[in-house]
């Protein structure tokens, strides 16, 4: 991929509507890591936009200012790899907001893939969701924090990725592992996989 | 893989000697999410034993007492799932006592992979690691933290696998993430990758 050219995929780390260890809707809090290692991660495999998703002003506020400070703070100088990566955060306050934003700027309705630690309809394998980005066609990629996306969301997927399955039966990798492992099967040069 | 059955393959995370921003052989810091993540990737994966090396007494402490916290603590019953991830964790000393306990435990001495941000000699592809860990040659993969592994501990490595690139040119992942990556590189099931 031309490192200049737009990749039309953009991902969305959503805070509200996720669910709670007992299935309840809730918003969780941002994490910091979440933010340093998700666009690291998305700065690497060329992903446009990396939204952060919460309706709660404090925590956009301290977002905001963790970005800061290495967007033009002191850490801009100490380490300019991180602003890069830090570059491609926006902060939204509902996914309404962000599909209208990402339809805005593609001039179109992205396709709406969200992820799921269990097996949904609608899913779309790994390989053919290479194809369609491949294609062109943009993508907007949900990933849900906590216990998952709420069941709203995802009823608004057009396509769900399936679960990343290791052969063992555990399936409980936290969202910096799972964003990561799906950007590269997604994303990754192939030959890296193969040979 | 049969969820019983030892896949032989370690993984160690080296806090030293590993190299700072300006290549001096350093010491690092053990990071909380670094011991959580890292074993929820291992036992997703099916890996045997996860080791954490540190030379100092204060961080091998640290490391007791959170591990502790979800094994037999609070933790254990709150979240069961940590508890499996966080059995995988053994502390180690030094790369060399580490060394001699995967060798005397596989009754051989393993095969030891590193992984490097740059090109190197040695270079192993994913494909052919893959094969090796199918056809039952134990593994040892180290992971340096900070700006990566000294040199002492890559020219120690029988194999360099290469860096994950996601072709940007921007080489920057966490350490978390690139772990996640490479053991879905060589562990995943295949067909997640393919169709």
């Amino acid at each position: 991929m031309d490192k200049n050219r737009s990749s039309g995929v953009d991902i969305g780390l959503i805070h509200y509507p996720v669910i709670n260890k007992i299935g309840e809707t809730i918003g969780s809090a941002v994490t910091n890591l979440d933010i340093h290692d998700i666009a690291r991660a998305a700065k690497t495999y060329g992903i446009d936009d990396y939204y952060i998703v919460t309706p709660y002003e404090d925590q956009r506020q301290l977002v905001t200012e963790i970005c800061d400070h290495w967007l033009t703070g002191h850490g801009a100088g100490y380490n300019p790899a991180r602003k890069q990566a830090l570059e491609l955060v926006t902060i939204m306050e509902s996914v309404e907001k962000l599909i209208t934003r990402v339809t805005q700027k593609r001039g179109q309705m992205p396709l709406l893939v969200t992820t799921s630690a269990t097996v949904e309809e609608k899913t779309l394998s790994y390989g053919a969701c290479r194809r369609k980005i491949k294609a062109d066609v943009p993508l907007l990629l949900f990933f849900g924090t906590a216990h998952g996306l709420d069941q709203s969301v995802v009823r608004r997927a057009d396509y769900i990725l399936p679960p990343i399955t290791g052969g063992t039966g555990y399936n409980h990798l936290s969202v910096r592992s799972a964003v990561s492992i799906i950007l590269d099967r997604l994303m990754g040069r192939t030959n890296d996989h193969a040979e």
